[in-house]
């Protein structure tokens, strides 16, 4: 089972800035503190802020922060917002997939069962208790 | 969240043995039934032999049957088989991949809780319960 990369990049950067919440952090500072593409981690930011997590500050000074109290935003809610389009297999495409089974499947119940359970589980979190506050790298902004 | 084409497939192909369980199929009928690549299949098909769930004759008159009971396969031993070396994130890689944050990281233990979650969810049924009889495309031989 894989989630994205794209969502991994996600959850990093939440847990990023909910470990310093009156912070504004440029991808940059970030993308070089995670060691990871810059441009990967600027396609990672619109789609957080296009969900509503992080929205983004221009100019000097500027750069990304938490949208929403971090004690108020659960993992299964970040992870079913970055992963909505990956399908887990193929009947689960949004244009129903070619899977010849498809209309005697008993399976597939049990797949999008399972895939709740995953997501309720995660829903347990919220982003506050996987703050990280960047004891790695510290800032040198 | 996705499983990888190999899960699928594999997924379907026990399906399709447990709905005939007294019945050899080759992979040239199954890959003709389901539509898909029979390269593909007759990998899975190595994948599913190697995890002891399916054993193939060869000669005429062979291919593939279940290696155990349909009633005593649970769906999370399959997907727990078939997606072994696939890693949710990247900390979950064998070699613990690159990301910076795991010595620090509060997630990744509640990823794998919701990892466990959906496993055992499919835990509770076996492939028994989802098989197929073939009833969309009539076997030929």
């Amino acid at each position: 089972m894989r989630l994205t990369a794209f969502t991994d990049f996600g959850l990093r950067l939440l847990m990023r800035l909910a470990g310093r919440p009156d912070t504004v952090l440029s991808t940059e500072t970030v993308a070089r503190e995670f060691a990871i593409s810059r441009h990967h981690l600027q396609k990672v930011v619109q789609n957080l802020a296009a969900a509503g997590f992080v929205r983004t500050r221009r100019g000097a000074g500027g750069g990304v922060e938490l949208a929403r109290p971090a004690g108020e935003i659960r993992l299964g809610e970040v992870v079913r917002a970055l992963e909505q389009e990956q399908a887990m297999v193929e009947c689960f495409r949004a244009d129903g997939g070619e899977c010849r089974l498809t209309p005697f499947c008993r399976l597939r119940g049990e797949l999008a069962r399972a895939e709740a359970a995953f997501l309720a589980s995660l829903d347990r979190t919220t982003l506050a208790e996987c703050a990280y506050g960047g004891e790695l790298a510290p800032l040198a902004r």
